[in-house]
């Protein structure tokens, strides 16, 4: 028992966000024989995740005690999953531990990828291993490629390289990843309000004519363990109603959550999606 | 009287978009003693723009019949003033010179600067000069400092800066020329929408504490004849419904107008506005 134990790897803590990425991680981890701990937080992390598992909810400023917490647990890796929005005030409110953390990295840090790259370097200063999501699921990657039936005509492939143009100077100023362009105008650049958002704006804004691409692509010198952009079916059924033909992801550098139902939702609404490589 | 005239310069065109800044600088070149003629826009110029006035109502598409207009009234200088919503298909319908012009410059180019350089190039091709609206108007440009009677802190400053870098990236890219930064958060980047739209999804995107700064700077190899950023009292309100606690635009690579309604209308809600320097 105790080699298989050591095969499979060491306990793993999923620091668990928004949707059901964080529950996905946690079945699979297990059906690899390791034991996992989920640290859940209020009004974030959907209540059906923790179901039957061991766990701790918790809020945001309370570093101290999550981290005790995981060494009693004997956890030795840790995993950020799901999407988390912007904490308010009061689950900030910091425990001296995470008050010491935001004396060091300043509370303008917080929001941006600055507080996460922060946030994993306190982790493992604690003596876990901060592990990506690719690293548990290696299939969850985005692979090269159309991943439904429908692929990117000529001119959707220019819009395509413009978009992804715009995305990566945002990112490489730690903005944001997405950005929506139509027949080469750029229609809406992705920075704090999200991708749901900004689709919901371009349907307003989408001209005659062919309709345009969503693009997402990791920030330039992003660290892959923290918030790679991710797209499962919600996302191509918002693209869909917001009138746009298809979406162009980042292979190698994003998440696509449940391939067979986001191929099945494309063809059903006529859009693509496909996995770009980037030179990085 | 012929001396007079000749000081006074020639004959000026005003291709007139929304708003009052047309009427603006029809006045103020009249009161030069200079003549003018209106071209204006169905759907995009304010009817009291041609009040009185010698002009002619067209489409975007009619090219031809505008220019052999223009030089049948003998204007020699033209002046882009006042901002065009993005003109539909109808509107564009080309007669034989646009449908030249559109075969040259290529439909993508449509909705972004790339157009407005080409209508500039194609205007002066005909034996017309191109002027900018800071040519005929010097005290139009936005000077550097305050505007009214408030001014930004440290903090404001340094949402100011990290705003004029993301929006200056994307200038450099032909996408936008604006960018709102709370505490150091980028809320919103300026696409197609234009900076009305981006203030009114900025409310809904603000964290508590110190609001948040708009910040206008021209694309960095923008030509000054053609769509500088533009702000007035509708700027100031929209900021200040927004939630936002100042504006900051770039002093000479700017328009402001109204400058004494401006501080009057920042200084009653609180907002600073203020002209910043941009190493060019």
């Amino acid at each position: 028992m105790a080699d298989t134990h050591q095969a499979a790897g060491p306990k793993l803590a999923i620091m668990a966000g928004g949707g059901t990425l964080p529950a996905r991680i946690a079945s699979a981890v297990r059906g690899q024989g390791r034991g996992v701990f989920i640290v859940a937080f209020e009004g974030h992390t959907d209540p059906e995740t923790v179901a039957g598992l061991p766990h701790l909810w918790s809020r945001f400023g309370a570093a101290g005690s999550i981290l005790r917490r995981l060494h009693e647990e004997g956890v030795g890796e840790v995993v950020l999953a799901g999407p988390v929005k912007r904490p308010s005030f009061t689950e900030l409110m910091p425990d001296w531990r995470t008050a010491r953390f935001l004396a060091r990295v300043g509370t303008r840090a917080l929001g941006d990828d600055g507080l996460l790259r922060a946030v994993v370097r306190e982790v493992e200063e604690d003596g876990f291993r901060v592990v990506g999501l690719h690293d548990l699921l290696k299939d969850l990657l985005t692979t090269p490629g159309p991943v439904g039936s429908l692929a990117p005509d000529a001119e959707a492939e220019r819009d395509i390289a413009r978009a992804v143009e715009v995305a990566r100077a945002m990112g490489a100023l730690d903005v944001g990843q997405g950005a929506v362009v139509q027949q080469g105008i750029v229609l809406a650049v992705e920075a704090i309000e999200g991708t749901d958002a900004m689709l919901e704006r371009c349907a307003g804004l989408l001209r005659p004519g062919p309709g345009g691409v969503l693009v997402k692509v990791k920030k330039p010198k992003q660290d892959r363990r923290i918030d790679l952009p991710t797209m499962g079916v919600t996302t191509v059924e918002k693209a869909a109603a917001a009138g746009l033909r298809g979406i162009a992801v980042e292979a190698g550098g994003s998440l696509l959550v449940d391939r067979a139902a986001v191929a099945e939702t494309a063809d059903r609404l006529g859009l693509f999606v496909t996995g770009i490589e980037i030179p990085q």
